[in-house]
């Protein structure tokens, strides 16, 4: 696996392999990766010649009193993870050479982005459009692969591909979860044990949301009421929001017909995550 | 030469092209050819071995009081003109090809078009990076070609291509006059006489600066107040600005020494004109 840190450097490899007529898959990452991160890249490798993964947390899609400093980092480990798991490139810039002196241009999804996260996040969704759309440019790859716990970037990106006419392939991958049932995310390396435990609320209440999907329940009020419920009696764990949305626009909806996602974000101590549930319909 | 009208035909045309290796030029416009296009797209055949002309006027740079229904259009004439000044393609889409329903991604340079034509058409350039953008993404220049008229759309999207990493070299070209210095545009057609002659007002005020460059003058103050001086006597022709800026950052400064630009804009009756003069320096 090739370690590359500048833009430059990696255009030259990316143009080597598409010469050479490979297929590239690219999973982007802010690193410490996780099982689920390592489920993207062995997916990107199945389906295509050569895999390229970047490590990079970007600056812009942190608000001001977000964790961009406390946000995990570990190169060294990442490395060889991203290499075991299939990785032939391993693009880690610094954030100088991605956003050099001067940067001013930034792409937004104006409607897809304004609930859920964008709501309690107003220019998270801005800074993610717009390194995608740099990733994207670099790394020129046929398909991307994103995880389907952060539901709503999966969308926005696929989104703003569409709109902008880009060629390249949106692949959303399920969600990987411990054991206990917690969704996987750098994150929760953040939790104190407490807070690790308590953080489980939130698997648990959208799996008795799933229950009551599975008995026939198709009314959001219903069931934003019981995940509420389940939530609430958990101290440790202040809810953000829980939306009932409609898969594909990502607006409200008041019955789960057809494709709809139950998604949520909470506080835990000072770790924020997110969770959703995505139901398939009748 | 081709004519296409569909996002994905263009596409297919152009990945044939690129698998062939050939060099693509692309020279993006509004229609409504005039010479200044015609030498985009004669010097891009040149440079380039497959020319693609695209014609689009983009209601996204319109501003809701402006004159995108005006805009003057005659696709039978400009396709000719494109072909014998050397295009192979052109892309000729509607709107809602371009725009579908429900589209809502949007590109910003955010400092570079506060002032000049952005202060008086706040979402003017917004329009203009974001069909660039699609523009670029469809067609997949090695090269695209535009005119120095709009020389603050040529900065701005050359930062845009600069800032988001795409691989396409932005060619600034010469402003085309006509005989009598009137700057080339598409609008002209839509002066009357009397506002045809009072226009190249604009003209004579720049040659009067540039004279006074050329005698050695440097100091911006008095370069404008000669041309505001020339410009205030012609009752047919309303200023919108005169600026004196920074060749490259666009920020107006006070001593024209390095490259610089004496940028104006005006309103001739109905139609906004703008006209400007490069100064390399000393």
């Amino acid at each position: 696996m090739e370690i590359i840190t500048t833009v430059s450097e990696m255009k030259k490899s990316i143009n080597r392999e598409r010469d050479a007529k490979k297929n590239l898959g690219f999973v982007p990452t802010m690193g410490y990766l996780h099982e689920g991160h390592l489920s993207l890249i062995r997916r990107a490798r199945e389906e295509n010649d050569v895999v390229v993964v970047s490590i990079f947390v970007n600056p812009t899609q942190f608000g001001i009193n977000e964790d961009f400093d406390l946000y995990p980092r570990n190169l060294a480990k990442d490395s060889s993870l991203a290499e075991e798991a299939g990785a032939a490139y391993l693009f880690c810039p610094e954030v100088k050479e991605m956003y050099p002196s001067g940067y001013e241009t930034f792409i937004e999804v104006t409607e897809m982005t304004q609930g859920l996260c964008g709501a309690s996040r107003p220019s998270h969704f801005r800074g993610v459009t717009t390194v995608v759309n740099k990733l994207f440019q670099i790394v020129k790859p046929h398909r991307a692969y994103f995880g389907l716990k952060d539901a709503q970037q999966v969308m926005v990106i696929q989104k703003m591909v569409q709109d902008l006419n880009m060629d390249v392939e949106i692949v959303p991958c399920p969600i990987i979860r411990e054991a206990d049932g917690l969704a996987m995310s750098s994150r929760n390396v953040n939790l104190s044990n407490g807070e690790r435990s308590a953080a489980l609320v939130l698997f648990r209440s959208l799996a008795v949301a799933k229950e009551m999907l599975l008995a026939g329940e198709q009314e959001a009020r219903r069931l934003k009421g019981a995940i509420l419920k389940i939530i609430e009696k958990e101290p440790l764990v202040k809810l953000d929001y829980v939306e009932i949305v409609n898969f594909e626009k990502l607006t409200p909806i008041e019955q789960l017909r057809d494709k709809s996602l139950i998604a949520l974000a909470a506080k835990v101590g000072k770790v924020r995550l997110i969770d959703n549930l995505y139901w398939e319909g009748q």
